[in-house]
């Protein structure tokens, strides 16, 4: 499908603008639906992500490109969850006037991270509003979905990356001053993990989820979703300089992810087809569902994440 | 699908205070993401709408119940205009720390609209924020989507029911009176019209497109689709009283739709059908891609519905 041709008015201009700039990225968009395909003997896999000014991000902090990819990266992880492909996202942007000098480039950051996961873009919703906010839809397909639901005692669980990063650089910011550059990145330029989950689907994981929430949080809500109990040991995740084995625990705004697959499957191959570690750090067991938490041998209170709603 | 066990914090228990009121309306929602089967020989329709405080609506104005209804039904208009059949819709909510008493009927609401098309709410995303918004994601399918891009020279441009109503209730608010209950109750309980425009595409519709940004202004992105020119006479549109012709035109968040068919169908079973008026307001004609507009017999300039980023 080629963009639909959009008659006069300010906000078509602006989406105009935005077409112009996406080019081939975009497909179809300017109605105000999309018409897709999934390969037959797959499954659509669907998510929304919203990140908001003040909320996810402060303008002092990113540039418009940076909040872009940001966005549109935070809702992609949520497909690498279930192992699924990318196949196209929506984008609704809510754009204040004191931003709109920034259009180009939030455009070009979304553009960027759909076409490294390779979604086309192919719809959205303009509007304008007081704040900046960015809500991210996206469809992904898998014959076999990884959830949160499937995992099983005895299983191990894994931990793509390192943590820290995010939190870090979150912590400067909030203190008044520069962050490491290596965390500010880790922030400003999340990697949602897609071709490795489908790596470990593919060998045999049971369930998945990012820990954007924090490990020790999401880790309980695949806990929650499998009626499972989880034994994580903290001293065993790998983390940036720095961070404590508690705050890794903690850190939110995270995009690596946590998997369960049985105990003794090869997967040391993974290293080196991502140059990324992938690090057991807990077991799945039965009894009561929820998570449990071991630091240097201690066991320690779970250590909860960055939570919107407790403001 | 039964919604997923969700771990503890007060998003959660946000989130699990409407799963619990919407009950069967939800199908897995609580995980990041859904999985989504599409009929064998249907293709996937998609659309995304937003709705914000102080730019689609004011706290004074409409109840929270009405806010969720009111945004969710604007969303499967799009469907409508697909001839889609609705399937599922994600919701991604930014509810302020004022708005928290209002959760419950907001979740209401949409669950209200989403019941009334058809469509299980199946994810969503929900964060703080300073003014409420509503990003509603819609997910239909149809053999044979209708689109913006298929009118034909020689067309017939059909409109079902009447506008105006909504134009007036804003235009009462913004005075500061009280608008006309019927008025009022057409802005806050918008009706997707979906199975019409079933109806009319399986009699032939060649394009369909809702007029939520005005009946002119529509009608030019349909002309400018399909690069076709649309003659429309505004005095033939049916309207709510004390609405002009020229209002009629410009009026917007109506959900009503404009639909392209082939000159000499039989429609006349619409009405019995639907219990609303199906008119022939203009012709598609050849000539540049764009709308021109005749009141009363006479040529008068196209008049341009409202446009938020024109502020």
């Amino acid at each position: 499908m080629r963009p639909l041709a959009l008659g006069p008015g300010a906000e078509f201009d602006a989406v105009r603008r935005m077409l112009a700039r996406w080019g081939p990225a975009a497909s179809g968009v300017g109605g105000d639906t999309a018409v897709l395909e999934i390969p037959a003997g797959e499954r659509l896999v669907v998510s929304t992500d919203t990140s908001v000014e003040n909320v996810h991000f402060r303008r002092a902090w990113l540039s418009p490109a940076e909040i872009g990819y940001r966005a549109t990266a935070a809702a992609l992880s949520d497909l690498a969850a279930a192992a699924a492909t990318p196949r196209a996202l929506l984008l609704a942007l809510t754009l204040p006037r004191a931003w709109r000098d920034g259009l180009d480039a939030i455009a070009d950051g979304v553009a960027d991270a759909a076409r490294a996961a390779g979604a086309a873009i192919v719809g959205g919703d303009l509007t304008s509003g007081e704040l900046l906010s960015l809500t991210v839809t996206v469809l992904g397909s898998a014959a076999h979905p990884l959830s949160r639901a499937g995992a099983r005692a005895g299983d191990v669980v894994y931990l793509t990356g390192r943590l820290g990063g995010p939190a870090a650089a979150l912590a400067a910011w909030l203190a008044g001053v520069a962050p490491d550059p290596l965390d500010r990145a880790r922030f400003a330029h999340p990697v949602a993990r897609l071709r490795e989950a489908q790596w470990l689907a593919a060998r045999g994981a049971t369930a998945a989820i990012d820990v954007s929430d924090g490990l020790v949080a999401d880790a309980g809500h695949l806990a929650a979703a499998s009626g499972v109990r989880i034994a994580l040991d903290l001293s065993a995740a790998p983390r940036t300089a720095g961070t404590t084995a508690i705050e890794a625990g903690r850190a939110g705004e995270e995009y690596e992810l946590a998997a369960t697959a049985p105990a003794g499957l090869d997967l040391s191959g993974f290293t080196r087809e991502f140059d990324l570690p992938l690090t057991a750090i807990g077991r799945v067991t039965g009894g009561p569902a929820g998570v449990e938490v071991v630091v240097a041998g201690a066991r320690v209170d779970p250590p909860m994440g960055y939570n919107h709603l407790s403001d």
